[in-house]
């Protein structure tokens, strides 16, 4: 149980974000994530670029490419580098030892685990909050469906006991930046997610689920008492 | 080899439509498939409508529901139905004896695949030059990947000897209806398609694949000497 409210929470980010983005260094590519943790990164990475850090960035959203531009961050593409030396992004959940990681909360799980996967290292910046021993329980697991048939994607994740939800914006169905639907899974504990993951993956019509298994390299939680770095 | 023109081609594809429309019984909710053969189907399964058949079919492409409501065969959609007694459907290849299939030339896969998976049976409507004893080959397997990204799927696939080709449609890469890219694959020989499949799921960014490993229940063959039926 924590006490801080928001504004605690950001000045824990943004420790966080800070302690991840000092260990970029010149002439690299880097995954540019989404959500509040990242854009504090996206920011401070603006200040390294203003003082002469020569970096490009892949982005994982829509908004985080306008952020970027905005702070004057220079972007990339897939078709101009193939391959990621450091993704920093923020996370959902993150179980203590494993470092294995729920995201999708804000709907961009599938470029963001484009961007991870094509990682050499992938740093994740939280605070304190994230933290679990096992994923699942309040946080739910975000899948990616196809719109085409996401009610028999629907069935099969409730024969599996992941209690779906279609995820809504506006009383419509939310639509991510690939064009696909969400459906936020109620899991009370997941105990084996490289499991979780292949059987989702063999699921027809899903596109992508937000379990990163053995993704994340290094995690940077911000904790009242400074960052805590945590290592697989 | 076979020596039978596009036109004779189209009679056994004709002949084995309407093998397979004469399983469709009353009342039955059907998945309509893509393709000629499929067509070949959709015309046929018009005439038993026309003659009292009350059925409803739900389309898998844009192509088959304006042709099946041209020939007013009744639409509906997984809104109204989740699970589907029938679907009809045409294929790249057939492997005798598992009847384990590649579909997807046309584009339409990943609607294609959601329609089957729901589906209690499949049958499938080829003619003979489809019927192959190891899938692969010749036929290409289409790889439907997000359009974001799709570089670092393009050399996940090749580094698993895939030999990957961005499918272009006027010099432009190909769209299909779910909004992604499709790489089509090169592989000699597909000894093993379940593990193909597993492996090409896992891989993030690829939205769906064209093997459809032990879906088929029946194939209809159009062989000049009339219509072979085979059986799992």
């Amino acid at each position: 149980m924590t006490r801080s409210g928001p504004s605690d929470r950001n000045a824990l980010k943004r420790a966080a974000a800070e302690a991840a983005v000092a260990e970029v260094e010149n002439g690299m590519v880097l995954g540019l994530g989404s959500g509040s943790s990242a854009a504090f990164a996206i920011a401070a990475l603006a200040a390294r670029v203003a003082a002469g850090l020569r970096i490009v960035g892949i982005p994982t959203s829509e908004r985080s490419a306008v952020l970027a531009r905005q702070l004057g961050v220079p972007l990339a593409s897939f078709a101009d580098h193939r391959r990621i030396d450091v993704t920093i992004d923020g996370a959902d959940q993150v179980e203590r030892g494993t470092l294995n990681l729920v995201k999708g909360l804000g709907g961009a799980l599938l470029r963001e685990k484009i961007v991870a996967s094509a990682s050499d290292r992938m740093i994740v910046v939280v605070d304190e909050t994230k933290l679990v021993d096992r994923l699942g329980g309040n946080t739910p697991l975000p899948v990616e469906v196809a719109s085409f048939g996401w009610q028999t994607v629907f069935d099969r994740l409730a024969a599996l006991r992941c209690a779906p939800r279609l995820r809504l914006a506006d009383n419509k169905p939310f639509m991510s930046d690939g064009g696909n639907y969400i459906l936020d899974c109620a899991i009370a504990e997941i105990l084996d997610p490289a499991k979780l993951e292949a059987r989702l993956s063999a699921i027809v019509g899903v596109v992508e689920n937000g379990l990163f298994v053995s993704m994340a390299s290094k995690i940077m939680v911000g904790r009242p008492t400074g960052v805590e770095v945590m290592e697989r």
